[in-house]
C-alpha cells in the first residue's frame, strides 16, 4: 500500500522544521503560499536571536507581508507543521489568511481545536478555513525526537 | 478633587500611543519595565512597514528580548494602553511577563478579560498577574478620536 504523498507546501514546511532542529530550535516549519507561488518559508527561531514571538508562523507571516507590501495577506494560505498556539492563531487572523493547513494537532499548546479556540470566538474578525492531519506522523515524530534528545 | 496621577510607565505607553497616531497608526503604546528600569518602549506599527503582527506589545517584547539577550523576560512587567488581543496575550505568556498592566478594556478584540481569555486556559503555561484601568480614559479617548477622524 502506498501512502498518499504529502502536498508540496507541507513537505516544504517539514523541511524547514528539520533545519530548525539542526540549529537547536524546536522543529516547527511554516510556509505561506499564494496559489502555487511560495511567498515565504520559515522555521521556529526563538533562541538565536532570542525572540519569544519567533514561532515559524509569525516569522513567515511577517516575511510574506514585507514581500507583498501589505499587512493583509488576502488570498494567501498558511501551511504549518503543528497546530498554532494562541499567539499564532491571532496573527493568522490579523493577516487574513484564507486557509490554514496544519500537520499535527497540539493538545498541550494549540489554540485552534484546543484551549483558547481563537477562531471560534465571537470577537474573531477573520477566521481561515482550517484543514489538518496531512504530514502529522512526520511532524510529530520530529518533535518527539527533538525533545527525547534533550531530556 | 485631584485624580490620582497615572504611573510613569503607563504615561510613557500613552505617549508612545500618541506618536503612533501622528504616523497614521492605531494609537496603542506598550512599555516593558524591569523594576524601575525602562527596557523597551513601542507603539503599534502595522502599516509602515506592513506587518500584521506589529502590535505595540509584540514590538516591545521583541525589543526587550533582544536587549536582555533572552527570550524569557522573567521579572519584567508590561504596560500597554489597551487590553491585549489573543496574539499579544499569547506572546506575553511565552515571554514570561510577571505583571501585565493595561489601561482600557477591549470588549471587541481583547483576549484577557474577554473572548479567548488566553491566561485562563488550562494550557497556558505562564500567566502574568493582571491589573487594569489606570489611564483608561486617556487611552480610550485617543482611540475614539483616531477612528472618528477616519470615518
Amino acid at each position: 500500500m502506498n501512502r498518499w504523498p504529502i502536498p508540496d507546501p507541507m513537505a516544504r514546511a517539514l523541511d524547514a522544521a528539520r533545519t530548525a532542529a539542526d540549529q537547536g530550535e524546536v522543529p516547527i516549519g511554516a510556509v505561506v503560499m499564494r496559489g502555487d507561488e511560495v511567498i515565504a518559508v520559515a522555521a521556529n527561531r526563538t533562541r538565536q536571536p532570542p525572540d519569544p514571538t519567533g514561532h515559524a508562523e509569525i516569522i513567515a507571516l511577517r516575511a510574506a507581508a514585507e514581500k507583498l507590501g501589505s499587512e493583509r495577506l488576502t488570498g494567501c494560505d498558511l501551511h504549518v507543521t503543528l497546530e498554532p498556539c494562541a499567539m499564532c492563531a491571532g496573527a493568522i487572523s490579523h493577516a487574513r489568511i484564507a486557509r490554514l493547513y496544519y500537520a499535527a494537532p497540539d493538545p498541550k499548546g494549540g489554540a485552534v481545536e484546543h484551549g483558547a479556540r481563537v477562531f471560534e470566538q465571537a470577537q474573531c474578525l477573520h477566521a481561515p478555513e482550517v484543514y489538518s492531519g496531512m504530514g502529522e506522523d512526520e511532524a510529530s515524530e520530529m518533535l518527539r525526537a527533538f525533545f527525547r534528545e534533550r531530556r
